[in-house]
């Protein structure tokens, strides 16, 4: 049986050009709040099993996730802001991320107040693709001696090499939807490993 | 007495230089769950007058406040992106906003898939100073030809200009908490009025 956010991508998701998938009418432009909910419950179903602390995400479209997941476990969301800003100081950990839909570079900040060696933190994030965001938030991670639980994703492009990466670092990596492909405008699931 | 919000500033937020009020353990870096939760409600208690049927608001301080608002009314999010996005396409609304935290002007974008003349919209954010992001969203709106039904900030500089901006065209604002001023790192929050 598809959980609801499979089910969401198989009603309403769109295949664009060069495997690009919309879903931005209900994850990442227009937030869908009783899905959004759902995935948090279900974050919280599967991580339950840790301590988490603090939920990390990156803006802007994790932001939704994350708070919707902390919300279960009774905990603040931290988000990495991208660029630098005047109001977090030179106080931050860092990261260069690249994005491949903006095309370019950038960094991403947390602030030290935020995320320390006490922290158990599971890091929740809307796609999980090549893995440069994930591998930007672990790098910040290690910085703040923090302690990663596990990596949540929505959406996991299952044709690209960050779910292999994160699993083959030990991480617990646990995505809601994993894309096996893309082809002729059709979605394909990877079928979830239920046993 | 003093609202949630309200107590969270005068307990937590810090006056940096320049007017700047950092308050970024609670809403804008670290979100704290309860605390925007609550405003979410007090949102809602206040524009429920209204047949709202989406919430907008920009990217990227400003979704956690507006999930929490939307799930009070049952509507969705929709959150105006900064920048160009492959992801959105040329099939958008745009407005410029200059960003007094950044120090440049950025392009927000709205899909036209999801704001249009039938839409009853809330828009709600975190900062209200000179008003130059929600003048952004209204012309956004205004495009759309959908109707603005209120105006929600979380924290409103009283001793700048966009409050009075907003009220003198007519726009129904409700501000959580209103900066009268900030003064030798003291904050002095304007009394609402209540009756």
């Amino acid at each position: 049986m598809l959980n609801a956010l499979e089910s969401a991508i198989m009603e309403k998701g769109i295949v664009l050009e060069d495997h690009i998938l919309k879903v931005d009418m209900f994850l990442n432009h227009q937030i869908d709040i009783p899905l959004i909910e759902q995935m948090g419950r279900d974050f919280y179903d599967y991580f339950k099993k840790y301590e988490i602390n603090k939920v990390l995400t990156v803006e802007a479209s994790g932001i939704a996730i994350a708070c919707f997941t902390a919300r279960c476990f009774g905990v603040p969301v931290v988000f990495a802001k991208k660029g630098s800003h005047k109001n977090v100081g030179d106080n931050v950990y860092s990261a260069e991320v690249y994005s491949y839909t903006k095309g370019k570079t950038v960094q991403i900040n947390v602030s030290k107040e935020y995320l320390n060696s006490d922290d158990k933190v599971l890091f929740v994030d809307d796609f999980l693709a090549n893995g440069a965001a994930a591998n930007g938030v672990i790098e910040i991670i290690r910085q703040s001696n923090a302690q990663l639980m596990g990596v949540g994703i929505a959406i996991e492009k299952g044709f690209q090499a960050g779910g292999k990466m994160l699993l083959s670092s030990g991480i617990d990596l646990y995505s809601l939807a994993i894309i096996d492909k893309m082809e002729k405008g059709r979605i394909y699931l990877k079928r979830r490993e239920l046993c």
